[in-house]
This record gives structure tokens, sequence and C-alpha cells, in this order.
């Protein structure tokens, strides 16, 4: 975005009015045009009219909106299932195991989310798994498995679609098909799932700018998914602290300058099961609409990500502490 | 950290004790000696007392400590002039503006400070540009200026110092000398500034990892310094959304496993007033002991980092959501 | 990877032996163990027989391998079509449009590939476009004509699969398939790529660390893939100088650690034209096995990425220097 | 930079034509005005005169120049002592060990250096180091260990300046003065190093980007420095495959685009000796005017940052392979 000063005004004077807003602009001038004040994108959100009063604005230039479905979805709750979320209702927790194991410990954790306040049941059928070897999901029925755990205890399902040849399945049992960090950016994935018609969970992925991210939104709506709720988990980082980085100033954007659904999960984003209760505290404060927690009767046996699984009694905190 | 399995036990077994208490361990063989588990560092906080215990544990190897001033200072408070800091005490308002201007300027951003709730006032009278040509600071006279104002309004002084030629005019003035982000290794500086015997405020490198940030507090504490305060203000990203990356997981390590003091700039971070407050409430939910503010009576008229600083309502509204 | 000390030993002896031989090694002591001395993964590649012949050294710990394929092709070359890539073959040229626009562009195209010494042609049918309203690839028909355009030249074709649904599609005309940046750790494209037995030039993801790149070429050969050919085209950075950031010495370490095969993208990972050339002379000179260039018969009518194409002359420049 | 449409052209066209100029321009519209193309930072150099003589381009706007002395240094050789590096002289050769720890070892190392080509001799009397407590050098003794050295094998003096207080005495030495990565902006610092009147090596900070590096370059010539030499040593990255992540991209736009002079020193980017001669390569080949490189007479002894240190046979291969 950029303005153009009137022929009869100093630039700086109106350099320093867009400071007062909170912009930061930066000074381009020509031989014979007026001067341009370009504004950095990490200024404060101002729209164009306001820009337009300024004194001595001539004009204001901007880019015509990349997600126009996406600007359609702004300050607008969604409804998952029974849930709604967003705008106007609490926050909502969603969790449970990485992977759906078996029936018994489906069942177990469907039992610790609703105890703790969740409303909706995750757990993975098909797991991506940095390396070919290991478990990586029981498939098609794990998905009936954890349909049933959900139903049992009044919950509704979130998974995730991981091909484009299972999103059937799991549009057969979810209320919120998730699509993951490492296919944010899974073109032929998106238009999929976004053709199931069914609300969408969409992971930000480890080093997607959150314009990308946004876009990957606008690309499952123009597919045909109802609504979005974008997911922070964490970005890529040059510390060795967390597993990732958590990046709760893209959630405050998300909430506060574009207005959509965000949750944010930190059991990815710090692979700590030590830390996950006071950063849930600080997203839900950031702005976020709810939390998406990783969660396992009893850790030791997880066969994927199992260390940073919340025990029941940790979850129970939680929930306790944010939603109960 | 790792630990070693003994000869009768399985490894896989003790690996999944290991992930019951929250670690991610690899599992490294031999040829003729003991399997050793190595732990991640993003693995949840263990004592060795505790894995020494775990069933098949053999033996447990770690580093010797790099830290050893910083660890007598775990679960300290410090004393910052009358205000205490920490363990125990309600978190601390520290703002400002990011230059002292004038004796006006300053005594209004006092007043505005101390109505906000908080109890020191920052101002640099010494100003790092990333440019040699901009207004750089008024030198010595701002810091009579600041420490005229802080007085006149019952708070205390926060300054940076930027040379080595300086800290002795900063010591005579400040109640805590600040090591900005860009000085956070200059360790020439960090010995004068801890030998000053005054407690110093460390602000993080835009790229150093959480274990160089400690280090360089282990260097003030070397030096003399009573007291560190760790100051999170954002890193590098690829994301131009915010001027930096706020990062709230490194406020919680600091906090939750190091156990030691850390504030909060969300100002620096974000380079957005717009997203100050949540992110100064999400601050203060991962564990931040206070937060430091860049705050200007008129921000039109500020001569640095205008476009982030607070105006008197803003500041008010923080200082009333968070500290009054 | 770690090695223990003998307890006659002195460990800082032993560490200035592993010092010697290019390791850097911290030391980690227990009460009644051994010192171990864990090396860290940025040391130069020195084999497990040569430290355990370090005087000192009682034993060496290791992780058993996750890539037990990849290390079969160690060393190796890899014939695509009539072009060997690879150890003891000169670097190898893959040029052309980012899209197949038309016949008589991708015919244009091949030409020049020809003529400044390239041996594969490369072309989009299906591309993966950040926001869902551009130009996508014109599909199938876009296959046939780069088939046709390469036979009519003597070269190769490389071309992108992006869906699962594809993949038979592109398999039919390809050479080299390509699996892109985004889609690294798409596991279920993978999978479904290994299966058509073609070789596969696997781009790594803009985040993704060496590990998981070297992971996901693992995935594609226990899918059935006969050779994978990594792809270097730039990683995520704070800087925008260019529009990623090449990383060179990730190609150092696929080439002279892993012994690999690795292409570099200059086109992709600067984004600018001008940069191309001495950036290609220096991939080269790290040891890429060749170059994948982006090119345009007239780049004012490319519809995708048409600014970082070279166009004739100055691929002809990159040919001579480098391939002729 | 930006253009504005001409009122009777054609936008779409005006963008044609920038894209066949190699720039990314993204169309920024407005209610009454012209039609403005902003030109993306990742764009080829193309200069103002070029741009205005574009069909349709009504005008050109651009920031005045914040680097008006780096401006007048655009292609010019520098002296130092004896040796010319930049345009039209070879590629120079500095090395030595990272810190200066006797005379003995100064006095092989220089023999080394000379033997492979290398023209400055370089060694540190002041270290910067990470923890307070081990090694830092040997400070002014070590100064005349050095120069002595040096003149014993007709080689000039590169050392660092790591506290203003030392400037005097290192510059008394120097035929050039490092600044370290740490104090890139360590602005006080710069002030007085520039002062001295010495020419200055200015390593990258490790977050810094270019503009940030290339304004620091800026303070030091504004301090009366005749001449800077821009040092590319790695910059921060999230994979721990190598110490730091070296960046040949930063070197090809100081050279290719900006036209300064600039070094690499690919011992601290890598940390690892086995990839510092492909590197070294790459390095050149990208346009670097030289090579800082770290070398020892034994690294088994070595103090500091032994393990990414050459022993004499592989800096002698690498002065075959690059300088002699």
């Amino acid at each position: 975005m950029l303005v153009t000063v009137n022929q009869h005004a100093d630039p700086e004077q109106v350099q320093a009015e867009l400071q007062g807003l909170g912009l930061w602009a930066q000074r381009l001038d020509s031989h014979n045009g007026p001067t341009t004040l370009l504004i950095a994108p990490y200024s404060a959100t101002v729209s164009i009219e306001t820009l337009r009063a300024v004194a001595g604005v001539q004009d204001v230039h901007a880019a015509r909106s990349a997600r126009p479905r996406l600007d359609e979805r702004v300050r607008q709750a969604a409804s998952i299932g029974t849930t709604v979320i967003g705008p106007g209702a609490p926050p909502v927790l969603m969790a449970g195991p990485c992977s759906v194991e078996s029936e018994e410990q489906i069942q177990s954790a469907a039992l610790m989310v609703r105890a703790a306040g969740g409303t909706l049941l995750r757990g993975g059928a098909y797991k991506p798994r940095t390396s070919p070897y290991p478990f990586d999901g029981h498939g098609e029925v794990a998905l009936d498995w954890l349909r049933a755990a959900a139903d049992a205890h009044g919950l509704g399902v979130v998974t995730e679609a991981m091909s484009e040849q299972h999103v059937d399945q799991v549009a057969r049992v979810a209320d919120l098909i998730q699509v993951g960090s490492r296919n944010m950016q899974n073109f032929a994935l998106l238009r999929v799932v976004g053709a199931t018609g069914k609300p969408v969970l969409l992971k930000r992925g480890r080093a997607a700018t959150i314009d990308e991210w946004l876009l990957a939104g606008e690309h499952l709506l123009a597919a045909g998914a109802p609504d979005v709720i974008f997911c922070e988990r964490g970005i890529a980082s040059f510390d060795a602290s967390t597993r990732n980085l958590l990046d709760l100033s893209a959630v405050a954007v998300l909430k506060h300058q574009h207005e959509l659904l965000v949750l944010v999960d930190p059991s990815h984003a710090t692979g700590r099961a030590d830390l996950v209760l006071p950063l849930s505290k600080a997203a839900l404060a950031a702005g976020a609409d709810g939390l998406l927690i990783e969660t396992h009767p009893d850790r030791r046996l997880a066969q994927s990500d199992g260390p940073q699984a919340l025990q029941p009694d940790a979850l129970q905190a939680l929930g306790e502490a944010c939603f109960l």
C-alpha cells in the first residue's frame, strides 16, 4: 500500500501523520511526479478511507485483494458439528492422541478429552512420517474407532487427510478435516478436501509466510470448503530448545488484523509437554479461538509423538485452567 | 544429556519410560558397550536424579553447567530500586519513549507511565541506528532529563549503554542498565556494564539461541552484575507481517525450565502498536515477569520508532488490562 | 555419534585428538561411568573405524542408518534416458520454461536448450500456484507438446507431478519425474511417484533440514524409485534481496559427505536472472552434478516465473561458461 | 522502487515489459490516480534510466540512497599494505589461526600461509567467546608476535578489534582491522575503528540483512575508514549440518549488484574443515574477491575453533587449487 502526497503538502508532515496512525512509511521521490510514501507490511492496520482522509494525502494505491473468498469470512464464526468456533463463542478444545492406536486407547482418550472440557476428538488414522519405515497409522479401521469413541462421549471428530485417495474415507467420519503442515501447499489435496464440503483445519507450513498460509485457505474455499480454521503449530527456527518455534504473533495477526478463525497446537509447536500449559494460556491471550492438544492415556505406549502428549492429569489441569 | 542402558534391560523399554517422562531419545548402539539413549534438547525438563531412578538406566551423563553464576540466581527475585521483579512479585511495567527527546516529552511520558501502573521509566539517551545519519540521541543531557522525570513521578530508570565510554554516565542515573539486542555479544561492553555493579536488562540478539543469550548473561554476572533480567524482543524471521518475530516459547523456556527473570518487549518484537495489547497479555500468560513497552505522548513527533509506540490512551488501556 | 573414553586415558587428550580429526566434541560426565564425548553434527566426516583407532577411545556409539536404501546409492551415477548423471560424468544441464505454454514456445525452448548444451528439457504441465486463481498449466496436452519438442531436439524430459491422479500421465512422457518443493513431504505423492519405477528429481522443501530431505528420498526408493536426484532450490530466509536463499553448503554436504546426486536450481533460488550465471558457476564448484535452469524464448510473455527466466542469449552464455 | 503507468497505456503491457527486464512487479490501483507497479527487491538490477525508457512508463519513484559514501566506492579496488583487492586484481588469500597462541605457532602459520599463496596473515589477539570462562586471547603481546611473523614472511596483517579501548593497539599493527560478526552493529566500535583511518574487514552479523550490513559499512566510512571489505561468514539457519549457513547469494548480490568488495570465510560458515575447499571454489565462482581461511600448524593444539582449521597440507591444496 502506498500514498501519494499532494503537490502543495509537505511530505515530512504527511509522513508524521502516517506515523501517528502507526504506519512505517518510506519516502520515494521522482523527477516530476508527486512524492510517494510506501507503507511497510509491519504497520498497524489502517483502512484506505482513513488514509485518504489524512491531510496532504492525494491518493491511496492498494493491491486488489488476492483472497476474495476469505474476505467474506471475516468476523464469521463457524459450526463444526455442534461446536461453534469464533467470534461470540468461548474458546474450543480439540484434543486426542497423535495416532489412533486401538479401540481402547481412543475410547480412553475420548473420556479424558470430554472431562477436560473438549468438544472435538482428534486422532490420526493416516500419519505423515519423516521416515518411510515407522508406524504410519491403522488406516480406515482407525477412522471407525475414532468416530465410535467420539460418538460415545458426545464429541465431534477432527482427523487428517494425507492422500487424495483417502479423502472420501476421512470425510465420511470427520466433522472437521485436517490438512497437515507438510501438505499446506499440496494443492491437489486442497482441491479434493475442499470439494467434500466439510470445514477444514489448515495447519501452517513450517516456513509458510502468513500470506502463503492465507492463500492456501483461499484454495480450500475456492474448491468448496464452507469454512477454514487456521492452525499455528510452530515454524522453522535456529534454536533447538523447542521442536519448532511457536509463532503467536501470527495468531495475533490472523485474529486482530485479518479477523479469521485461528487455533494453536502448542504440542507440535514445542514438542514439550512441560511447556504446553503456559503456552496454551498465552495462545488464548493472543486471541486464539481454541487449542489443539496432543494427549495420550499413557504416553509410554504412544507409537508416535509420545513425549509431547499430555497425560490425563495434565490435560485435566489444562482444561481447568482454560476451558472449564 | 544421555543415559546408558543396563546390560540386562531392554533398550526399547527404557526408551518407553523416558518417553513417559516427556523425553525424546535417540538410540545409539556400539559393538561392545551398552546402548546409549541420547536425549534431544527439545525434551521436557527432568532432573538427573529422576533419570537415574528409571528402571533399566545404568548411568546418566551430562555436561557440567556452563553457567555456574546463573545457576545461583535460579528462582531469585531481583530489586531494581524499589521495584521487585520475579518470583513472588506481581508483573512489572517498564515503559517510555524510544528516545528522550526533550525535558517536556519525558516528563509527559513519565506521567503516562505512572498512571498506567508502571514502576520504571525507559528512554534512550544513546540510540543505536542502522544508518549513520539519523538522530541518535541527545546524550548526557538526556540522561539528566530522564532521571529528573523519573524522580518527579516516583519511578526508577532503565536506559541503554551503547559504548564502553558512556557506561559510567549511564550508571550514574540508571537503576537498571539496558544492553541492546545488537550488543548482546559485545563482550567488551558486557564487561564494563557488569563492573558497575548495577542490575542489567539484557535484550536477546536477533539470531541468538537461548544458550548464547544465557551465556551473555553469565558474562555479565562474571563481570560483577548482581542480577540479569533477560528481555525477549523478537528474532529474525521470513515473514514481513511483523518487524521481528516474537518468541514466547523462549520466554516459557527461561521461566519454566531455567527459572530466571524474563521480560518481553512486544513493541520492538512486532513494530505494531495494534498488536501490543494482545501480545502483552500473551507474554504474561507465558510467564514473563513484566513488560517493556514503547510509548510516546504524541507519536507523530517521535524521532525514532514512532509507529510502534503506544499513545496515552493505549498505554492506559494496557495498564488496566495487565497491571492495575 | 559419541565416543566413550578409556578409563585410563585423559579425556582432554582424547578431545584434542578428535579436534585433530576435525570433530567438535562436547564432554559429558557421569558419577561412575566413563567420560563421553558427544560429536556435533557440524563436524567433518570421519568413519567409525577411524574413531575406534583414536588412542584413548574405548568405544564408538552411533545410530543405525535411517536410510538403508540411500546408503546403497552412494557414489552411484544414474541414467536418465541417454543422459548419465553423477560420478564420472560431466555436469548436466536441464533447462526449459516454468510452464509449457504452447507448442511453439516449447519447441523454441528445446532449440535453445539443445544449443546451450542441455540434455533434458524441463517444463510444467501442472503448476503449483500460491493463489488459486492464476494460470496453473495446460495439463495433459502440454505433456504431449513437451515430449514432442524434446524428441525433436534429442532431449530427455523432466516434468513435475503434483497430484497422485496425474502421476500416470506424467510418467508416460517423463524420463525424470520432478517432485516440487512444496510436495517434498507429500508422502502419498512420493509413494505413487516411486511406484512408477522412474527416476525422480526431488526438490528440497523451503524449510527442510538435510536429514528430512534425505528421508524423503528414502521414501521414494522404498516405494520403488530406481534413483533419486536431489535438487537444491533455495530455502526460507530473512533477507528479501533474493526470492529464496540458495544453500550451497547443503550441496557440498550432499556431494562430499553423503556422496549422493545433487542438482541446483539457481533460478528459483534467487528469482533473479542477473545472478543465475555466477551462482551456476558456484553451484558446480561446490560439487553439483548439474543445473536446472529456467529459460524462456521471450520472458515478457511468460505466464509464470517470467522475471527469473534466462532469455536465449543468457542461456547460451551460461551453456558456454559451464557446459560447452 | 516503483513506476507509474501512463494514463493511455495498458498496465498489463507495462508489467510484461518489466518482466522482460527481469523485474517482479505488483500492481497497485487507486480510485483516481495512475496505476502503480511496485518492484520487488528480489528483481534483477535495472537502472532508473532504463525504466524511464520503457513504453508506457510515466514516472519512476525511488528512495534516495541511504549509503552515499558506499556509492562512491562502487567498482573500486582497495590497497591493504601491498595487497590490492578488488576489480582488476586476482583473488586474495588471508589465512591464519583463530588465536595467536604463541610466537612459534604464528611463525609456523605465517610460513604455511605464504607458501599457499596468501598475502595477509590473520590471527586473534582478542577473541570473542560465547562463554566468559575459556581462553580469550593473549592480548597486546600477541599483536606483536603477529606483526613480527607477518613481517618475517612478507605478509600483511588482519586482526580483530573487539573493544573500543583496544582499537589503538590493534591499529598499530594491523593493515586491515577486522570487525567481528557479533559486533557488526556495535556502532560505538565502528566509530572508533573508522576513525583510525585504516581499511576495515566487516564480517556479516548472523542475522543481518544485506541492507543492514551495507549500512554498517556506511557507518565505518562515515567515521573515516578509507575502505570497507565485506566478509560473509555464515548466517543463522535451521539445519545443524554446518555451523552456520554460508550465503553465497549475498556474495553475488554484493559483487554483481552493489559492486563492492567482498570476501568469504568458509571456515566459520561451515565449521567443517572437510567442506572448506569446495566452498572456497564456490565462493570465488560466485564473485568473491578473496577468502579468509582458518588454519593451524597442528589443530589438535588449537585453543579455539580447532576443528574447522585447515592443517598445512589442506591449506597448501587450497592454495594450489585457487591461488597459485
